[in-house]
């Protein structure tokens, strides 16, 4: 059987990245990160827990690379450039043959993005992955939630909803005959490997006012940042760009999930509206769609419209880990 | 029933940190940090599940202490002064008593060292504490597991075996009977509640060649410093500093138990022999014991000895989470 050690050797030690920010990484007590002179370093934390995140017997690889994506995530949201992670890691048991994909899935995706693996933690316990990601950024620079202004316009990165109706077909919500073969498995890919807007948060600094990544769906997210910046908004709800899965379904569904799906891990941000063409120029500078979906309001609340400009009575929930059975 | 969002601001949410190096706390995408100007970012990561790292039902403020003690004490062993950390929780219910509990735990031993929460992520799943921390120090100033050099005095911090002892009678391997009552709640509290010898390691600055902080055993611990920096080392078990409770123990279970208890949370590291009254003097500084107890060789292996300098033929094993039961 494989000890602690030679697990973390086999699997997560490579050569030191040439990388001048790193000083030093996996093997000793701490890493040690020495960012460039006048940066910042952008810091997020996520933990991914079977059957909460991702359903037992998940695909190893792809559950390696969605555990840095939605990481990868939050440092595109801020803006950052991504550097190093850690990984702590909970296993019940030292399965060679899972880590082996684990980590196939996870450095591949790491090393897309020039971002190093410099220290990590494993132990025995039911399956939970913790990475925590580092990103740098010029100070004062970050896309902060706190930044949206009135004016502004709200955009939203690629597409919506597809992740969700994957999640509806694997929990058998949504019966897998019903949607065609080739967009299903467009739909899984979204939910199992989403790709982290890194080089769209970085395209849109000095552009961007406030931004945020979509993790618990659309309008629980825009939320956040309707709170932090102290005004409202409203959403053309049918401006929502559903993902080519989505997009065939009945309209009742298309706008609950596009709106409140979850697992889109694309960008949510606002901008001046003066600025329209600098982030269509930002947009197609990281090959990513932007697609713009409503305005910011001095007044506090989120206002749901048709594409007719009628009110849409729909209550949006955020995803709570705690609240959903 | 609280919220997940809910939870997060009733017990971890506090006025942001008076500490220009954290440019932005809780409640974004990222935390973001500045740090000084030529100091780099020690980084070190420790996930602690329940059944492995402590008992089910264990003392919640207890619990919380330790978490982030066991991560500065990886900062300590680096010689990096602590700045912040993030904290990823999985819960399986929202239990408010636990949650005040362990956060007061947490944050009593954060305010000790200045050391702010500046992130995380909550989730409902079996009992996981994930915390990542940062420290820092002058770039060049870390003290590193490799550093270590023929001819140095190798030492040791505090004291060794108690944790071990009463981990031995909370599972049963020993009865409580057996040990005084008062002695026995010193070693409870010295498994419960370890101090991260913060102080030490930032005083050992400029005079410490290598250190390590002992999480595992003195005996593998150390090994860990030996294979790193490619020599061996000649130790004293007996000079090996006992803790009062296992001090009372008879010879074989208090050599095996300072040697490879486990769970010591103090420092090993190794110094030049011409600093002997430097070192001490960093202990007297940090209001820290340290303990002189063998030398670093040129041939590689460790030998063990006992106080008359007569081999000794123990087989100290590493802790190691995937191969014991």
């Amino acid at each position: 059987m494989l000890s602690e050690f030679d697990l973390i050797h086999r699997y997560f030690t490579r050569p030191p990245a040439a990388d001048t920010r790193i000083a030093l990484g996996i093997g000793d007590d701490c890493a040690l990160l020495q960012p460039a002179p006048g940066m910042q370093l952008a810091i997020s934390t996520d933990m991914l827990v079977e059957g909460r995140h991702f359903l037992a017997g998940a695909d190893a690889n792809a559950l390696g690379h969605k555990s840095l994506a939605v990481n990868l995530s939050d440092l595109a949201a801020m803006g950052a450039s991504p550097v190093a992670f850690t990984l702590a890691l909970s296993l019940p048991t030292a399965d060679a043959d899972w880590l082996a994909g684990f980590s196939k899935g996870l450095l591949a995706l790491a090393d897309l993005h020039g971002c190093s693996l410099i220290g990590g933690d494993t132990t025995k316990g039911p399956l939970n992955i913790c990475i925590t990601v580092f990103g740098e950024l010029p100070s004062s620079a970050a896309l902060r939630r706190d930044a949206a202004r009135p004016g502004d316009d709200v955009w939203v990165s690629g597409s919506l909803g597809d992740a969700r109706l994957a999640l509806a077909v694997s929990l058998g919500e949504l019966p897998a005959t019903d949607i065609d073969p080739e967009l299903l498995a467009l739909a899984t890919k979204h939910l199992d490997m989403p790709t982290p807007r890194v080089a769209l948060g970085i395209a849109l600094r000095g552009i961007a006012h406030a931004a945020i990544d979509l993790s618990d769906g659309f309008a629980g997210d825009l939320r956040h940042v309707l709170e932090r910046s102290g005004c409202g908004a409203t959403i053309d709800v049918d401006a929502l760009p559903a993902g080519p899965t989505i997009a065939a379904q009945p309209q009742a569904r298309r706008r609950a999930w596009t709106l409140s799906g979850g697992d889109d891990y694309e960008l949510c941000f606002t901008a001046p509206s003066h600025l329209r063409a600098d982030v269509l120029a930002a947009g197609l500078a990281a090959d990513t769609a932007v697609t713009r979906v409503g305005s910011i309001d001095a007044a506090s609340g989120l206002r749901l419209r048709d594409r007719d400009g009628n009110p849409l009575a729909l209550t949006p929930a955020s995803f709570d880990h705690f609240l959903t059975p």
